[in-house]
C-alpha cells in the first residue's frame, strides 16, 4: 500500500559555472555552465519521505524549464502516490496531452524535459517508499504492471503491449544470475572526461595517463570544430591507448550528412567504434544515410577483429520515442543511447529499451552533464538484468563531474558503475550545494555576478 | 540605407477566452485559449517604426514562450537592423545556436516558437522601413539576398545553396503577371471555420450554409475522437456542399499508423481530399506508411475526375526544416502545410517553400488561431508569384477568428486571399486588444476571473 498525497512541488534553477573553467565543451556548445531544474515534492504521508527529480540544462534557459515546471504542478498536487503509480500510462498521458500545453511540445523541447524532471521524482519517491534503489523496484516488478507504465500511443506499429509483455516475461529467466553479476562486477563503462575541445593537448594527455591508470579501456573523443586538429587529437589519444582499447567520436551535431561522412572517413584510420551525432538529432533519414556510407569501413570487423574497430553512427539528441522508433525502424543508428532526463522518464525509456530489444539494437547510454550518470545507471541496469540480458556491444557513459553535490554518487570501480544500493533514484542533491548553487541569488553566483565574471 | 539599433524588446502575453465557446476544438486540443505571445521591437531610428511579432499558442504554456524569447532578448537587443537583415543567415544562426539555449531544443518547441515570434518582428519592422507590405519586400528581393536568410545547415543533402539560387531565378519569368494575378483576384481560400468538434449539427448546418453562400467551396472537417460521430458529420457536411466542392478532414495527431489507415477508409466514401495529422507530427516514416496505403483510394482521381477526390496525407506539425526535407524525402506528403509561427519565422519558411519547389509537393499553409492567417498569406502570395508559380492543388487555410484585434486584418473576397497593401507583416495588434487580453492583468480576464469562470 503506497499511502500519501502529493501537497507540493518545489522546482528550483541550479547553475554550476562550469563554463568558466571549460568543462563540457564540444563544438556546438562552447560555453555551457552544467544545470538542472531540480524537484522537490512532498506528501501527506507520515514517512515524511520527498521525492527528488530534474532534468538537465546547459545554464540559460534553465529558467524556461522551470517555468514549464511549474505549469505541469497542477497536473501533479493533489494527486495521491497511489493513484498515479497504478495508473501510471494515463498520469504519464496527462502531462504529455495537457489539451493548451501540448502546443509548445508536444513531446519535446522545454515541456519535455520538464516532463522528464517531475516524473523522475514521482518514481524517486516511489522507490524509496518500497525502500528499494530504482533498479531493483524495476527488476523486481511484474511485467504486467512494467507494462502499464508505458504510453504505447505512436509506436504501436513497431511494439504492441503484448510484444513488450513477452519481451519482459522472458527477461525474467536468469534475472537473478544476472542480478548478482551486476552486484559483483558492475556495468561497464566509457569515459569522456579525457577529451573535450577546450582542453590543452596537455591536459588531454594527463587525464588520458591517469585514466587508464585507473583501469579504462574505453574513451570518448569530441570532434567536429576543425579537421586538422581533430586529426592532431585523435592521433595523440590512439597513441596513448593504444590500438586494443576503444575509441569512440562525439561531433554534436555539427555538420551536414555528406559532410558528416566525408569528415568521418577521414578519421576512419584512427579506428573508432562509433560517430556519435553527426548531424541534427532530428534527421533520421539523414542518419541513415551515414549509416550505410560508413558501412563498409567496418569490413575489419568482419575479418575477425573485435567490434571496436568499426564505424558506426550512434545518437543523443532523440526527443521522444516517436524518434526512437523512426532510428530503429529505418537502420539509422547501430548503438542506442538513452538519456535520462530528455525522454519522459522512466516511463518513456522503458518503452525505448523494449523496441531497442525487438530491434536488436544496444543501448549505450548518454550521461555525464549534471546527475545524468546518477539517474541513467539504473535504467541500463534494469536493462540488462531483465530485458535485453547481454553485455554484447554495450556501454554507459561516464563524465567524471559534479558527482559531489549528489547525496548518493555513483560509484564506480575498475571503471564499471557499481550498483546503487540506497533506496531511491538518486536523484537528491545536498541541500547545501542546491542552496549555494541556485541562480542567480546562490551564494556562488552572487559572488560571481560581483566579481563581474559572469552578467547579472 | 536601413537606419535604427533595436533598443528594446517587449513581450506581451495576450490569450483569447475562447475556450468558453468551445471555438477550435479538436480531437487532442479540447478547450483552448487562442493566445499569443506578441512582441514589440522599438528602435532609435528617427522614423519611430516599431516591429510587431507573435507566435501562436493555445493558452497555457504562453507564458513559457515569453520567458523563452526574454532568453533570446539578449541577442536582439543593441543589434543594427541594417546588420541584421545584411546577414541574416548568421542571425538566424545566432538565436537557435546559442551554446546554451540550444539544449532547450535545438530549433523545436518553446525556444523555437520564440525564434519565430522575436523574427517576425524584425520582417515586419524591415517592410515597413522598406514600405511595403512583407509578400512585395520578398517578391521584389534580389535572389541573392533571398537565399542569404536561409540557413542550409542539416538540409544541404535535400537543397543546396545552388540550386535555391536557381529556383529564385527561373521564379522571375511572368513574376509580373502573377502577382497583378493575385492583385485582381487573390489567393484561393479553404474554411476551417464550419466543422469543430465541439459544434452542434445546428450550428454545423448553418455556418456551412453561410459558408457556401459566401461564395467558399473547400471545407475542412475535424474528425477523430469517434469514428460514428465523424460519419455523421461528414454525411452532414458532404449533403451541405455537395458532391463537387472540396472537403479535406484533420484528426490532428488522434491515431497511431493503423489505426489511421483504418479510421479513414471508413471516412473514405465521402471523398475527403486529404487526411491532415493522422498521427504524431514527429512519425516521418509513420505518414508514408499512411500514404502508402491510402494511395488506392486515390483511383477515382486517375480516371480523370477532379484531383479533389483523392485521399492523401498532410501535415502541420513539423518542427522545423529538417523534419519537413525528411517528409519530403519520403513521400510521407502529397499537401506541405508551412506555419507561420512554428517554422523560424521568414527565414526558415523560405527554405521550405524551395524544398517544396525542388520535390514538386504543393504548399497549403496552415492558417487560423490568432494571426496566422494574417502571417501566412504573405508567405504564400510570395510562393506562387516567386517560387512555385502555379495554383494547382493549392489553397491557404482561412478561419474567421480574432481578426478583429488586428491593424491590419485579412481581407477576405470570395473565398481568396486579397493580397495585403499596408507596409509589414501585418501582425500588429491593437493596442486596446493587447492591453485587454492580456493574461492576468487584462480586464477581460480580471472579470472571468472574478466571476470565477476562469482560474486566475
Amino acid at each position: 500500500m503506497i499511502t500519501g498525497t502529493i501537497t507540493s512541488l518545489h522546482v528550483t534553477d541550479v547553475r554550476f559555472p562550469t563554463s568558466l573553467d571549460q568543462h563540457g565543451s564540444d563544438a556546438m556548445h562552447t560555453d555551457p555552465d552544467y544545470s538542472a531544474a531540480y524537484i522537490v515534492i512532498e506528501t501527506d504521508a507520515a514517512d515524511g519521505l520527498k521525492g527528488h527529480g530534474l532534468t538537465f540544462t546547459l545554464g540559460k534557459g534553465t529558467e524556461i524549464v522551470v517555468c514549464a515546471v511549474r505549469a505541469l504542478s497542477r497536473h501533479v498536487i493533489g494527486k495521491a502516490l497511489g493513484d498515479i503509480v497504478n495508473n501510471f500510462r494515463d498520469f504519464y498521458r496527462q502531462l504529455t496531452s495537457d489539451g493548451q500545453l501540448r502546443w509548445i511540445g508536444p513531446e519535446k523541447g522545454a515541456v519535455q524535459l520538464a516532463t522528464a524532471a517531475v516524473l523522475n521524482a514521482v518514481w524517486d519517491l516511489w522507490a524509496k517508499k518500497e525502500k528499494k534503489p530504482l533498479w531493483k523496484l524495476l527488476v523486481d516488478m511484474d511485467p504486467h504492471q512494467l507494462v502499464s507504465c508505458i504510453d504505447f500511443r505512436y509506436i504501436t506499429d513497431a511494439l504492441t503491449e503484448e510484444e513488450a509483455l513477452e519481451i519482459l516475461q522472458n527477461g525474467k529467466q536468469g534475472q537473478r544470475d544476472r542480478e548478482e553479476h551486476m552486484l559483483r562486477s558492475g556495468y561497464p563503462a566509457y569515459t569522456t572526461s579525457c577529451a573535450w575541445l577546450g582542453y590543452s593537448d596537455e591536459q588531454l594527455k594527463k587525464l588520458c595517463s591517469d585514466a587508464l591508470k585507473e583501469g579504462w579501456t574505453r574513451f570518448k573523443v569530441k570532434v567536429g570544430a576543425d579537421l586538422k586538429d581533430d586529426i592532431r587529437r585523435c592521433e595523440l589519444i590512439r597513441g596513448m591507448i593504444g590500438p586494443d582499447n576503444i575509441m569512440m567520436l562525439d561531433a554534436n551535431q555539427r555538420w551536414d550528412v555528406q559532410e558528416a561522412i566525408s569528415w568521418v572517413k577521414d578519421l576512419a584510420k584512427y579506428k573508432p567504434l562509433w560517430i556519435e551525432e553527426p548531424t541534427s538529432p532530428d534527421d533520421i533519414l539523414g542518419h541513415a544515410t551515414i549509416s550505410k556510407a560508413l558501412s563498409p569501413l567496418n569490413i575489419g570487423v568482419a575479418t575477425g577483429e573485435q567490434s571496436c574497430i568499426s564505424a558506426s553512427t550512434h545518437k543523443e539528441g532523440c526527443h521522444n520515442r516517436v524518434m526512437f522508433k523512426q532510428f530503429l525502424q529505418a537502420n539509422a543508428l547501430q548503438y542506442l543511447q538513452i538519456d535520462s532526463c530528455r525522454l519522459g522518464s522512466v516511463n518513456e525509456n522503458l518503452s525505448v529499451l523494449l523496441m531497442s530489444k525487438k530491434f536488436n539494437v544496444p543501448v549505450c547510454p548518454h550521461a555525464g552533464g549534471v546527475g545524468l550518470c546518477e539517474l541513467v545507471q539504473h535504467l541500463i541496469l534494469f536493462d540488462y538484468i531483465s530485458v535485453s540480458g547481454s553485455l554484447d556491444n554495450r556501454m554507459c557513459e561516464y563524465v567524471d563531474h559534479l558527482h559531489e553535490h549528489f547525496m548518493y554518487p555513483v560509484i564506480i570501480s575498475r571503471a564499471a558503475y557499481m550498483p546503487p544500493k540506497d533506496p531511491g533514484y538518486s536523484t537528491e542533491m545536498k541541500d547545501e550545494s542546491v542552496l549555494q548553487y541556485q541562480f542567480p541569488d546562490g551564494e556562488i553566483w552572487q559572488k560571481l555576478i560581483l566579481e563581474k565574471k559572469v552578467e547579472a
